[in-house]
């Protein structure tokens, strides 16, 4: 998918929200787990209802591998599902990988030619060799981690460095492996107040907030400081959305929950854009 | 298993050789391949092949995914296979995860619960309550990448900051989380040079050190700067030994390139131990 592709859903749809399927076995309702998969069955009735709100979904990775196999299947089907049925959703796979040249080559293989991916979290402690190999598949997004939305973020992403953060170093340095149309960068909605000076370092760069819901971070201040002209910004919710009911109709509600969003980003895009 | 288990492994075997099983379909030796499952039988064939020679399996999950769900399927059945005919080898999850609180526990089941490894390498990157979540599980270990030995590592890992490198100010304030029998650390065998300095900031931990082989660095040198009193180190090997042949004696291959590597170990332990 490209930016201007990503750009054209989010005006057609008014709406940024990327939605994260954090799917975890102990939460799903009681009534799904008589199914043959029902982690698969979870997350294909929340897209189903869903879709219309949204112009994206997050899988993270852990919460399948820690189903085993089975979890791994159940991942496997869901990228299959939404490449099938929603070919214009933009699709992460919220990994955090990252290690030497041939062994990210083997990531970006799982992730990208095997399960179809838009995209892929790549942590950036490794630096260029090990987010390279992500690069070299066309239409396909690495989604650096900068600034994350963790209390641990403080511990080294803003540590000084010469006359910059870490986080911003990060930023100015890896912005010239890609570009704005093949790198997005992961910036958490708990440091909006950084983002003004983040869009500073990656004006045109798409950034993936997170941490907007359960952890509590403010759509609005995130709008404010981080759109640019293209939007530049996927928020992604999981847990407020996904688990918003646990009963019969959890797929409604979390329709509900995602039209709230999608109402207020409507709003903010008219206000920022 | 406990450090000092792992000493004792050390001295019985004079070997601090740890065997990277970074099994890829692509070089399999042919006669394997009508296996059912080709990737378990070679990792079967290797471990049985070299298992007096080395005192843990470091397994790089990128290879097993890059398989997709049969990928995983080997993984698991390695990870048995170890556990049920080798338990006193130190088993790694070579996987460099990190992620927030609530997915890195996830991260943990997968590794610890479910496949029973004995470590997993994480990222640092997030900070602390990224890595807490692999610290609570009773005789477990995590490896966090402190100096990796690619060249990216120079990206950021070796950025000033403050009075430290990045790199030792990730030792000196991760080695408050865990203590050095719940914690070792990543440093490349590229980066010898910096063992020395590395040692004073950790003087009690394991290093679990990369690099020495295909990515040229000497064994000598790891053991003349990184060794402490409980040996405190577990040198990776892994092209170079699993792929020394290519035939149907490829096991015999692996063993022959193993036993060279325990007697230089052997050597050095003599001489700096």
């Amino acid at each position: 998918m490209t930016r201007l592709e990503l750009f054209e859903q989010i005006k057609k749809k008014g709406s940024f929200l990327c939605i994260g399927l954090d799917t975890d076995m102990e939460k799903i309702p009681a009534h799904l787990l008589d199914n043959e998969d029902p982690v698969f069955e979870f997350n294909k009735q929340i897209i189903d209802a869903t879709h219309e709100q949204c112009v994206g979904y997050k899988m993270n990775t852990a919460f399948y591998e820690a189903e085993g196999v089975k979890g791994w299947m159940s991942l496997e089907k869901i990228s299959y599902y939404l490449r099938e049925n929603y070919p214009s959703h933009f699709s992460i796979a919220d990994a955090k990988r990252g290690d030497i040249g041939n062994t990210s080559a083997m990531y970006a293989k799982a992730f990208f030619v095997n399960m179809d991916f838009d995209s892929v979290t790549v942590a950036p402690y490794m630096g260029e060799d090990s987010v390279r190999p992500f690069l070299t598949h066309p239409g396909k997004w690495v989604i650096l981690l900068a600034l994350t939305s963790n209390k641990g973020a403080s511990d080294f992403q803003t540590l000084q460095t010469g006359n910059a953060q870490l986080f911003e170093k990060v930023l100015q340095t890896s912005s010239k492996w890609g570009s704005p149309d093949s790198m997005m960068y992961v910036v958490g909605a708990t440091q909006a107040d950084m983002l003004g000076q983040i869009r500073k370092s990656v004006p045109g760069h798409f950034l993936l907030v997170p941490g907007v819901g359960a952890q509590g971070g403010s759509l609005e201040e995130v709008a404010k400081h981080g759109m640019n002209k293209c939007c530049g910004l996927l928020v992604n919710a999981s847990r407020s959305i996904i688990y918003a009911g646990s009963g019969t109709d959890f797929a409604l509600k979390a329709k509900e929950e995602a039209m709230k969003m999608q109402q207020e980003m409507n709003n903010l895009l008219a206000e920022y854009l």
